[in-house]
């Protein structure tokens, strides 16, 4: 018997109660699989940090370290400085665990309300790489709150660092039917990380002849996702146009509610942390008016990371069933509470 | 009587052909006021490059220096390396001549068709930096070409840049009936940069207590662009993230085919630039296809930004009244060429 060691990192905000449903539709994918899970509970986040200081020390890391994923919620909360916690811990995770692919698929399931009045079929994934870019916290400024302040942000982006993912996106587009791949970057202002990312597609693509490659700004790639989304398949991205592209992907297929990510550590170095792309939504939170959705679909990421793929598929259908059932309502929380679609999902999940 | 001298620099690709037809609107808009309009044409972009080697040499600058202001078409074309004239020539013009207002009105007339099903009413006026950020040309590489490549950019931001046009975006803030003025960043990320943006329009905001400010994360923007785009009234917003929520604002108002743009020097200290948001667009170019509007409507923010204002809203209102006579075509030019819009406009102008 299989057991899943999972560290579950609940976070702020609505991030408890969607992790609630994450977990219950967890064990119920995994019910009578033979495959266990044995949860570990870090206190992360706001709380913490107003009662320690901390944010995300060795000792956690280390911790989290003897995991084989993660299951996190959300982080963040408006009573600690912008910043603080997204450096200190989200950001924090995904770089000590090395989680160099950030995998966020976007797709429309039929049902949903599109704000797009033809939004056509949507089926893509965007493969945001997490390690590098204007995220490496390269930054720092002088003369700070003085009228001769300089304040400086770096992207770093290195060949080895680039290529991995690269090779990461072709291997999942040459994985789908369509096989195409969308670099997106802006090459013709930002000349030498556009063009690391660029060479790095050429020099990749040779390994995978049957890719089909294309190349778009990130300006203009803004423009292709609400006028003909069907065009991307497989996006390969920045960090931060990632998450740029990433949070507007969200809202033409019904909104981050949806939306769900994996942080993936591909060389499985370190555990992979799977979360949706939601924040703490502090506004709603502890109302149960969350859609633990995201939530549930970054589980089925999680189970197809742990290779349990008729597991994953079994939650993403439910999912998908449960969607369709909505019959034109954006979002089903305003119906039923967080409780109630967890409940709901594990009961197509058990089927 | 006043003469205005105006630099026109037609370029690449569709540029000569908008460039005509807005000269077009201009004149006729100018006819009987009293005011003429003496142009020099710039032989700049990818022709100019190919038979000399340059881009924008000091004596082009200095004869563009020379004049009240430029119309500009479109620069760029495949045959020449990513990037060359986009750095070399139009962000060239855009440092040296100190624009650091890149001015982008973004305006759902009448009878265009939207991508969004529901857009409600759209206008908005994104007020993007244009003199710092990503865009600054302070990036390098190592070791180009080998697996040890570093490839950097730096984001700069000053308090000097950054103030200057904060204070301008509050300006026109405070000068429309909403008084609403959103900043857009990242500062949960580009801590450095973010925060000096945030403490900026917070200290700027004290000279104009009856704006109502709010911030979004530059993520969170793009969502609201097309899920209540109503919601904004001015975007103030650094280079980099400027050019991303314009493009997809233009998408969402009918595509860039309608986009205007003014990179405006408030100082006066140089000419200021006009164009339109678009591109060069070879795979059309020299067939007539190219809509002009945007050129036209870039034309009307030059005579804005001379003071000529009822002029300008005479261009503005042609469009306006064209636009809606369009009944639902998203694109007039494909029933329309380039010159025939241009004629139905000026006519419209003349009244
Ligand atoms: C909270 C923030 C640091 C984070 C990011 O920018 O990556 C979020 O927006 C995301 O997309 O997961
Ligand atoms: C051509 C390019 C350098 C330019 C920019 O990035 O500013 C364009 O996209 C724009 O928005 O005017």
């Amino acid at each position: 018997a299989r057991d899943i060691r999972l560290a579950v990192v609940a976070g702020d905000g609505i991030g408890t109660e969607v992790v609630e449903q994450g977990l219950l539709a967890l064990d119920t994918a995994l019910h009578g699989s033979g495959v266990t899970i044995s949860t570990t509970d870090f206190d992360l986040g706001a709380r913490r940090y107003h009662a320690t200081g901390e944010t995300l020390t060795d000792t956690d890391l280390d911790a989290i370290r003897a995991h084989d994923a993660i299951l996190l919620g959300a982080i963040g909360d408006p009573s600690v400085p912008s910043g603080v916690l997204e450096r200190g811990l989200l950001l924090k995770l995904r770089f000590a665990l090395d989680h160099y692919v950030n995998l966020r698929p976007s797709r429309l399931y039929p049902g949903v309300v599109s704000p797009l009045g033809n939004p056509g079929e949507i089926d893509f994934v965007v493969v945001r790489e997490g390690t590098e870019g204007p995220y490496v916290g390269n930054g720092g400024a002088i003369r700070v709150g003085t009228p001769h302040e300089v304040a400086n942000e770096v992207s770093v982006n290195t060949a080895f660092g680039v290529e991995r993912v690269v090779r990461d996106a072709f291997a999942r587009a040459a994985a789908r039917p369509r096989k195409k791949l969308t670099l997106v970057h802006k090459h013709n202002v930002l000349v030498h990380a556009g063009h690391l990312w660029r060479r790095t597609v050429e020099a990749v693509n040779a390994e995978f002849p049957d890719v089909t490659v294309d190349y778009l700004h990130v300006d203009a790639a803004t423009i292709f996702l609400v006028t003909n989304p069907a065009r991307f398949d497989v996006v390969v991205t920045d960090n931060l146009f990632g998450d740029i592209l990433t949070d507007l992907a969200a809202a033409i297929t019904g909104g981050i509610g949806l939306a769900a990510s994996a942080n993936i550590n591909p060389d499985r170095t370190a555990p992979s942390m799977f979360e949706p792309v939601h924040g703490s939504a502090p506004d709603i939170a502890g109302q149960g008016k969350a859609d633990p959705t995201a939530t549930v679909l970054s589980v089925a990421l999680l189970l197809e990371h742990l290779g349990l793929t008729a597991e994953a598929a079994r939650v993403e259908k439910a999912v998908a069933d449960d969607i369709a059932d909505r019959k034109g309502q954006d979002s089903l929380a305003r119906v039923r509470s967080t409780a109630e679609v967890g409940k709901d999902l594990a009961a197509r999940i058990a089927g």
